[in-house]
C-alpha cells in the first residue's frame, strides 16, 4: 500500500516553475560548463538576494560535493576543519573530507551548535607541528536537527573566528528553512556577512539538484572553477544548475525580494511542520529537539510508532528507553496540507 | 546576431521525451540516492541493452567525474592508468586523475588509438618498484577526434590486456555516435564483453546529464556506491539521473532493441555530419581526420573561416599553415536538418 | 645549567654496538634501497625472533611514516582505521593518516586500550554507504601511557577482528618495553600471530632510527616496496636501517634468543623506571596511570615540580587541580643508573 | 668473485668524519625532531655557505621524499609541476608526486635541460580551467645524465619563471658534483639566488642520508615543519640528519669556505671520472653524453662490456645498435684512485 512519506525533503522532483523554465529554455543553444545565460543570471540574482553585489557565486550539484570542494579549497594540506560530532561532513558523507586529505577535528556538540569556547579549547589541544592545524569552522544553518543559531550566537562565533584567523563556513543545505524559521532573527544578507563562505541549498528546497556557493570574503575563490572542474563537478550542461536558481530567485510581481520562490517554499515547509507541532503540543508529546524548522523529533511510544508506520514513512531517530523512541518527521516545499491533516487526524485518533 | 552553433553536442537541453518523463514523475515520492524506481529501471534497461544481465550499473553525472571515480576505484595507490596524449583524462579534465593520487602514463598517440604494441612498450619502461605500475588502459570510443576502433583492433587490445593482467576501461562519452557510425563493425554487447568497465554517455547524446557505468567484469564494483558517495557523486534526487536513461533506453513499439532513443539520437547526429561531409567531398575539401562520427575536422582557408564565422559558431582546432586551419564541427541529436542545409548552402556559395 | 632529561626515550644516539656495526661496514660497497646484506640479514633475524619464518619484513625510518604507509596500504580509499582518542595516529602525527585520504574513526578510550565491545559499537554507527567503512583496528602496544594489553585482552580483540573481517595492526614504537614489562604475559611470537601487521620500534629502543614492519598475515604486502618508494621512505643507503636491526637482533653467545640487544635494552629502560616507581611508592605518591613500562606519570604538587625542574627535564602531562599536576617521566636504554639515583635522592629529600 | 662497483654514488656508507661526529655526540641528550644543536648548527652552516643568511633550511632523509614534500608544499591542488621526461620525479620516484595529487606536466627533453621556450609552449597548451595549471618548474642540477646548466641558461630560465610567476625548484641530489664540475661557471650563492627552492644532496655526496632544503624566496615555507611531520619525514633523532651536514659544511683550518668536506668530496668524484674520461678519449671512445660530472656514458661494443663485467659492476644504460651499448659509470667521494686505475688498465688492455 502506498504510504505518505515524511522521510525527507528530497522525495519529490522540482517545483513546477523550475521545470517550466527548464522546458522553456530546452532548445536554446548555449555555452556549456556554467557559462550559459541562466547560470549567469542565477549568480546575479543570488548576489542581489544576499546583498553581496561583488561576491563570487558558483553552483554545484549536491551537498557532499559542495562541502568537500569548498572545504578542501579553503584549507592547506596540513589544516583541518572543525565540526561537531553530528556534523553532516562527519556523519553522512562517507569520509569525503578525509578523502581530500584533511581531518575533521571534532568539537563538542551542544545541540549541534559550535561555540567559541569549544573552538578555543580545540585550538589549545593543537599546540604544535605534531598536530594538524585547525583552520576552518564548519557549521550547519540550521543544525542537523533543525535548530537555528541566533543572531547573537552567530555574531559571537564570527567575531571569534575573525579574531583567531579562522575561516567560518556554513552548510546551508536547509538554509531556506533556517532563515524562514520563526526562531530566526537574522536576514540572509546579515548571515552572509558573518561567514566567509556558505552555500544555499537547492536540492532540499524545491530544486532538482543544485547548491549555490557564495564566497563572502574576497579572494577566497582563486581558480575555483578549475578546482570544481578537477573534482568532476563542472556540469557540461550548466544550464541545468542555472535554471534551478533562476527559478528559486527570479523576481516577478509575485516574487518580491522577501518572497522569491526560495523563501516561499521554505516557509511552506516550516508551516507544515508547525501544524504538526501544534498537534504534538495539544497531545502533550515531548520533543527530543525544540521544533524550529522543517524537522520534528517527537518522542513516541513504540506501539504508536508501529501504528503510524501503517500509513506513513519516517525515520527512527533514537531509542529513548525500552518502550519509547524519537522519530524524525520532515516536511518540505512539496508537502500537501492534506498529508499533514491526515497525519494529525490519525495521530489524535491514536492518542485519545 | 544569433549564430547557429556547431561547437559541441551539449549545447541544447534534453530530448523532449526525457523532459516528459521527468515532468510526469515529478510529484511522486521516491527514495533518494539512486534507489528510486526510475534509476532501478534504467539499470535494468542498460543490462538488457548491453547483453550483460548480471552487470552492476551505476549512473553518475558527468564525464570527468565518472572517469576519475571509476579509474581511481580500479587502481591501487601505486598504479597508473595508461592513455594517449590526446586522451580526455590527460587533456581536458584539469588533472582530475592525478588529484586522486594516480599518474596518467602517456603512451604514443596513433590517431588517438591505443595499440597493444604501445602498451607493451610502456610496460617495459616500468621495470621495477622505482616506477609506478601501469595497471589499466584507458581508451575513448570513439576517440577524441571521432574515430572508431574496429572490431579487430578492440579484440587485439582486449586480448593483450587480459593476457597481461591489465584492466581495460572505455570512456563512452560519445559511445552512441561510435556504435552507430558506418565505420563501426561491432555491437554494444560485443563491445561490453571486450572491456572490463565502460560508461555510456548520456550528456552528449540527448540527456540533461548522466553517464552510466557498466562493470562487465565481475567483482570490480566492491563498495562502489560508498565510493561514489565519498566523491560527492551520489545525487540526493537520483531520479534525475534515472529518468534520463529510462528515456534513452525504454522499449516501446517505436523503440525496438536497436532503435531505442539512445541509438536514434546518435544516428541522427552522425547523419547530420554525413550530410556536411558530402558537401566537403563535393567541394574537394581535405579533412584533418577521416569523418566517421559526429565530429568533422575540415581544413579551410582562414578567409573562408572568417566568412563562416559570420553565421556559425565552431572551434578552431589546429593551425595548418599560415593561411589554412582545421576547424571542428560537431553535430548532435538536436541539430536540425535546416542548420546543416544552411551550412551546406553557404559553404558551397563561398567555395564557388 | 645542564639538566638530566627524562623527557623521552630518544634523547641519545644509538647503542654503541649499532654504531660499531655501522662503522665496521662503512666502506663495503653494497646495493642500495634495502637490498644490501645487512637489511636482508636483519629481516631474517626478525623472522626468527618473531617465530614467523615466512613473514615479509620491511624496515622504515620512523613511526609516523610507518603508520601512515602501512595503514593506507591496508585500506581501500573508502575505509577508515579505528583508534582511541589518545592514539598516536590521532594525537601526534599531524593528520598523516588523513593526508593519505583515510579517516581515523575514534572509539572510546579505556586507559588507551581498544575493546571488542567498543569496536562493535563503532561498526554499528556505520550502517551504510553514507558512512566510511571502518576496516582496520589500530592499537599501540604498549598504549600511549605505557600499559600492556594482557594475553587475554589481545586474544579477545584478535578473535573479534577476525570474526568481523577487520584487520588488526599494532604500533610497536615501544614494543620492547611492552614485551619486557613484568605486567606482560605474552611472548613476541604469540603477539605476532594475534595481529595482521605490526612494527618493532627501533628508534625508541636504542637505534638511530628504524621501525621494522612485519606482516603476519600472508598476502597483505603486495607491491609494498613500490608503495614505500612512492612515499619517499625507501632510503638509498638502506644499510643504515639494516645495521640497526642487525645490532638489535643478532645472536651471539651473549645474545641468547630472549636476550638479544633489543630485549636487554628494553629491560634496562623498564628497570630504571621501576627504581623510580619504588621511590614514588615509598613516598606515597599517586600515579595517574599504573606504572608498567618505561613511562611514569606521578601526580605531584606544583611546588615540587618547580623544584625538580631545577635539575631535571620532563613533560607536564596533565593538570589535576589548582595545585597538583601529573608529569611524565621516561627512562630508556640509555638512562644511567646514576641519573635515577640522583632523581630518587632529590625526590626523597623534597618529600621529607 | 668480488667486483669493483661503478654502479652509483651511494654504494658505501658515510665519510669517516661524519661517523666521527655521530659517535662523538652519541650519548649527549638532545631535543628531538630537528631541534637539536647539530641540526641547528647545520642549518646555520648551510645559510652561510649558500650566502643566504635568512633562508629557512630543513633537512630531510632522501631525494624522493624531499621532492614530493617540497613540490606538493609549493603547489595548490589544481597546479602541476613541469619537468622533462627524464626528470627523476617522472622516471624513478614511483609516482610520488602524483600520490600527493599533482600532475607532472612533461616538457620536451633537450639533454635533460629545461628551456624557457619549452616552458612557454607548455603554458600555451594549458589555456583554461579544463587543464591543470602549470605553476612550478623542476630542474635537476646537474641533469639526470650529469650535465650542468650554464650560468646563462640558468639566468634565462630564472628570469622567464619570475616574469611568468612560475616557481623554480632545483633537485640537487648531485649538486656538489655539479658545482665542482669544470663545466660549471656558477657559484653556490649565485645558484641559490636564481631558484626559489632547492636541495643540497647529502646521500650521494658522502652522507649516510640527508638532503638539505633551502628556500631562497621568503615566505615559501609557511608551516613547513608541520607538513614535514605530516609526511612522516620528521625524524625523532633529528641529530642523525644534523650531524651529516655539520660534517659536510663545518669550517676548520682544512675546510676553507670553498673546500668544506662537501666540495672536497664532490671534486674527488669528478676527478675520478675525469681520469676515466681521459682513458676513453685516449682510446677514441664515443660518449653518449658529454662528460661533465661524476657520471660517464661511454658507448662500447657488447663484447667489451661482457669482458668488463667480469671485474666491474655498472649499469647498461641504452642499446645503441645490435652490437653496441652505452653503459653508465658513476664515481663517488668514496672511489679509490686504485679502482679507477684498475679500470683504466683493463680498458686499455681490452682496447688494444
Amino acid at each position: 500500500m502506498y504510504k505518505i512519506s515524511f522521510k525527507n525533503d528530497y522525495s519529490e522532483g522540482a517545483h513546477p516553475r523550475i521545470l517550466e523554465i527548464l522546458a522553456h529554455s530546452n532548445m536554446e543553444q548555449m555555452d556549456g560548463y556554467g557559462l550559459d545565460p541562466y547560470s549567469l543570471q542565477a549568480m546575479e540574482l543570488i548576489r542581489t538576494q544576499t546583498g553581496m553585489p561583488a561576491a563570487p557565486v558558483y553552483i554545484l550539484s549536491g551537498g557532499t560535493q559542495t562541502n568537500a570542494i569548498v572545504i578542501s579549497h579553503l584549507l592547506r594540506p596540513y589544516q583541518s576543519v572543525m565540526a561537531v560530532n553530528t556534523g553532516h561532513i562527519h556523519m553522512r558523507e562517507a569520509g569525503a573530507i578525509e578523502a581530500t586529505g584533511h581531518r575533521v577535528t571534532i568539537i563538542p556538540d551542544r545541540d549541534g551548535k559550535v561555540t567559541p569556547e569549544d573552538v578555543a579549547a580545540a585550538l589549545q589541544q593543537h599546540p604544535d607541528e605534531h598536530c594538524v592545524q585547525p583552520a576552518l569552522v564548519y557549521i550547519s544553518f540550521p543544525t542537523e536537527t533543525g535548530l537555528v543559531y541566533t543572531r547573537e550566537e552567530l555574531h559571537r562565533l564570527s567575531d571569534f573566528c575573525r579574531h583567531n584567523k579562522l575561516l567560518l563556513y556554513a552548510d546551508g543545505a536547509r538554509l531556506g528553512a533556517g532563515l524562514t524559521s520563526p526562531a530566526c532573527d537574522i536576514t540572509l544578507p546579515e548571515f552572509a556577512r558573518l561567514v566567509d563562505a556558505f552555500y544555499i541549498g537547492g536540492t532540499k528546497n524545491g530544486a532538482l539538484l543544485g547548491e549555490a556557493v557564495v564566497f563572502s570574503t574576497p579572494d577566497l575563490d582563486t581558480e575555483f572553477r578549475r578546482y570544481i572542474k578537477q573534482h568532476g563537478a563542472l556540469l557540461a550542461k550548466g544550464r541545468l544548475l542555472g535554471t534551478q536558481f533562476v527559478g528559486l530567485f527570479e523576481r516577478t510581481p509575485e516574487n518580491a525580494p522577501d518572497s522569491t520562490l526560495f523563501f516561499r517554499l521554505a516557509k511552506h515547509a516550516n508551516k507544515m511542520a508547525a501544524q504538526m507541532t501544534a498537534t504534538f503540543n495539544e497531545c502533550g508529546i515531548d520533543m527530543l529537539v525544540p521544533p524550529q524548522t522543517n524537522q520534528l523529533f517527537p518522542i513516541l511510544s513504540n506501539s504508536m510508532i508501529t501504528e503510524l508506520e501503517q500509513k506513513f514513512d519516517f525515520f527512527h531517530w533514537e531509542t529513548i528507553d525500552s518502550y519509547r523512541s524519537a522519530i524524525r518527521l520532515v516536511t518540505s516545499w512539496a508537502t500537501p496540507e492534506e498529508h499533514v491533516e491526515e497525519w494529525n487526524r490519525m495521530f489524535k485518533y491514536l492518542t485519545i
